[in-house]
């Protein structure tokens, strides 16, 4: 039987600072993960066959990091019907605005979940495929709500220490 | 016990007719659908606690449009931790612009899965929701791939026809 | 009998820097100042009972800072009656033009008095929030306009010491 | 003794039809209005004068209209330390986004309370004068209130139409 | 032996009106033209396919038209390393800006040769690619050189024609 | 009698640095200049009586350099019929995109000769005053034609450089 | 001895419509025009020896229009040392923010006086041309004088027309 | 007989540095190259004159890169009728959006082959002449298609040092 995990493209290398945010808050929810450098348009078919594999091994999200004339996640949900969260970064001069138009603007019947341009959007595709596996998985679901109450508590516990040094101020 | 569904929410009933593609789409994978009109800023009270309500009775996943300064699938990604997808709509002088930008630039920690402004993310936003239901929903996995490969034949059919078009010509 | 004031809500410490400007205006107003961290996404209830509260306590004018899809100056819009004045950060990618289109472009019936991006931003947010306490207060409308002259000659002022540099080159 | 009213200034005629959703909200409010066509660069004397004896005659707001190269709303706050409202009117080929940065722009100490582009933002106008009037007005604070009240009840009316309609459907 | 001919694909027969621009130049010049309808999301194994297979035929040079995110001209750049055209149609609400830079913006080792948005782009493919055979056909290279030549003969026609109606106006 | 001379207004003695190239351009023709801190915004008043004085001691073309919501040289184009030459500055997070619509867009009858953003815009605002004032000068006429053929003499000089550097690289 | 006149250049014919504003603001200060249908990029040579010749025949100012990468105008500023005037046209599917771009960010040396995108700009580009021509023309400069006190007492007769209609509404 | 050459052709010598790019990747396929600093503005005559020349020296292909209101390519398009490869250069305040879209809109007759702005922009030049070259000349095809296969296996090499990485991590 196969053993459900997630699923992380990336057109270059490059890319992994900004996608080792997606890993970690991936980690976090005990989310087995894959990583693979793949590219769009200088291996194709390296990227067919490994999205074919992975979703034939139990992939059940994937997540494509890309910048520039961004079509990984595009030519990756082309692919596969799993869904698959798209990552504009922001490499290059027009600072991931390519990317994102390149990534949601997608035609009828072959969606991409976008999300944020870089860093913030690295973090919530591993927040949005945890959602997507609580959708059936009653103990993900509770990992996802206890980790809003604690980022939650943690934009309170930044209040009081502001609170905290505007009155010692 | 529960019964699965997906919400649809709308900031006004004019998003109406570009989201009756939604529901069309949700409807075809006979998934159970729900309509909201509800405003993040004009009735946020509403907002919450139909959201609220909505979860417990077992909503799967929400669909949120709006126009402008589009903030409602973020507020409503705020209350819920199940999966919200946002629909830009191209209300107003920006054209969706606007739209886009208030909806896919969300902060770490709240996700939104943003699709295509107007008519094209309406449609884009249903195929997701089924694809999310099918994760763990091996049915609705095969029902999602019979419509992608009929969408393929579509396109294949358009083609002949143009041929013959061409070839008349 | 509760006491004027001006209450300045940030989506995250972050903020805090540029925000600092309208706190610094605020006080040379003499202007009683709370300042807040609070998310429209991540604390929702917070937002909503200290909004509340706020204006009980007698908070006149609310001022709030966000960037990317900058959505609290509008939640809080959504909340009170009382004036919000919006601050959009350049923080991110797109260098605030997402903060701004999701601050001003507000759906009728629930105004964002929107400022300047960043910096520039920030003092004028003191200096409205100053301007609509002025409205109704004879003696902060005198201390505006003796703020406005002071401004003025610091002009002059720069002008004068050019013009001895140019005289001197 | 000076009544106080709210002066609606714009740099066209043509400005009109949006800027009636202006006056027709002031006027729900029973705020006395006056409307003048005046234009920053062609008329920038009599500009000067109306803004300056209007603020002696008890202008508490003005609003000001204009497109493109948006001035107006600058020009008047250089004049007056009153509150000035911007309204970016998307008039030529750019559809109003020249004239929002040209309003909301502005450098430190001359803000402008800039609101959406065009008739959203012409309404919000209107809504944020009554809610700077209603800072020290008790009465017009209650009008405001009752307002969103019923705007809330509006939205909720309206879902309940669209239930109707689609149980019937 | 194969004869030589340039294929035109389209990602939707939507977009054969704006194309018909492109098979009319190069019909004028003589250049034998596929016209193909295939997505590089709802048909990919067509698409590459169909690209290899032509390929090998003899198809010397590729255009391909798309609008939104639009990936077919990337996509077959990445299958053939024979010249790719891309013609961003100015398709959807963002009026082929997303076109535009999904086109163009492609990474290092991969290009798209991409021209103008929409029906100025479908003709310049056209002449792009008849000037692409022109560089080992001087026959070819004769009938480009003629063309641009009548084509300044009729701006100057134009010109003429306009000095007339001036001088009898 | 006046002497004829060309006017300078800055908004801000921050705007120097990037201006003395304007200056630097217009002694290099002999051209007389006087450089003036004003605001359109803080300084009205100042600013309307420097321009009209300026006017009636001679000044011929007003140069006018501002960022942001860069009102400068349209408020300067309101008061004097000469021609007004605007140089958006590129402060800002929006880096003069803004400062560049609000000085180009200006509506009919009160126009303003934009140059480019920054640097080469500044440079450019000189060269096009000399441009100005040679239209009746046979003079300067002379002199803007030779330093154009010497522009034109230092980009072949640096070609043979750089032919110098490749032979021998 | 040459008669001096002001020359309007078109890219194509299809400007006419919006340069007819420039013809007709010129005629009505008696300045002799010389129109001119020519491409910088499909006749350059026709170009060129127009503009060569005009100058040499006494033109003082060109002002040239054109949609899309609108060279004509740089051009134009390359072959000839008199002011240039660019109206940018919104022709095309990015409505003139091309052309604007392609105007007004002229590299240092050669500058081209940008005005605004379509109509009001080609009205500001005659107006403009006149201002230039008055800088040693007395009584050219008086008319120009007199054209802004018509349009003022044009805009305070709408004003008064408007305070009418109010009275009586 | 003419030796066939690419001409790659700079506005600036300031543009060598990310042009070095093309030379390095045209020099790879043993592509003869010849670079020349010329400017569609500053030295118009020079451009024609170096343009025509190298044509009838065997010029195949032209290169041209340029910032800001990029005319270079269009100007180079104008003169010639073989294929004219663009490369917008990000340089000035707005990144190369301006060089950008002056290089790619032109009007239909005489097309400009737009790759991406700066250093991808600058490599894919020089593989889109290889391309163009290769259409008659199998040798140079064969070159093409083993450095796909390189770009390729750099791509998988990439990616197996991720894997080595994160086994070991």
């Amino acid at each position: 039987m196969t053993k459900p995990f997630v699923a992380i493209l990336m057109g270059s290398d490059s890319d992994l600072p900004v996608m080792q945010n997606t890993i970690d808050v991936l980690k976090s929810f005990n989310i087995t993960v894959e990583v693979k450098v793949t590219s769009a348009h200088r291996t194709p078919a390296a990227t067919h066959s490994y999205v074919t594999d992975a979703e034939a091994r139990g992939c059940k999200v994937f997540i494509c990091a890309a910048g520039l004339a961004a079509h990984l996640a595009g030519a990756v949900a082309g692919i596969t019907t799993r869904p698959v969260i798209g990552v504009p970064v922001d490499a290059g001069p027009l600072q991931g605005h390519d990317a994102l138009l390149s990534t949601v603007m997608m035609p009828a019947g072959v969606p991409v979940a976008t999300v944020a341009i870089g860093k913030a959007g690295a973090k919530n595709a591993a927040y949005l495929a945890a959602q997507m596996l609580a959708v059936a998985d009653d103990e993900m679901a509770a990992a996802v709500k206890a980790d809003r109450q604690a980022n939650a508590e943690a934009v309170i516990a930044k209040d009081k220490a502001l609170q905290e040094k505007l009155k010692n101020a």
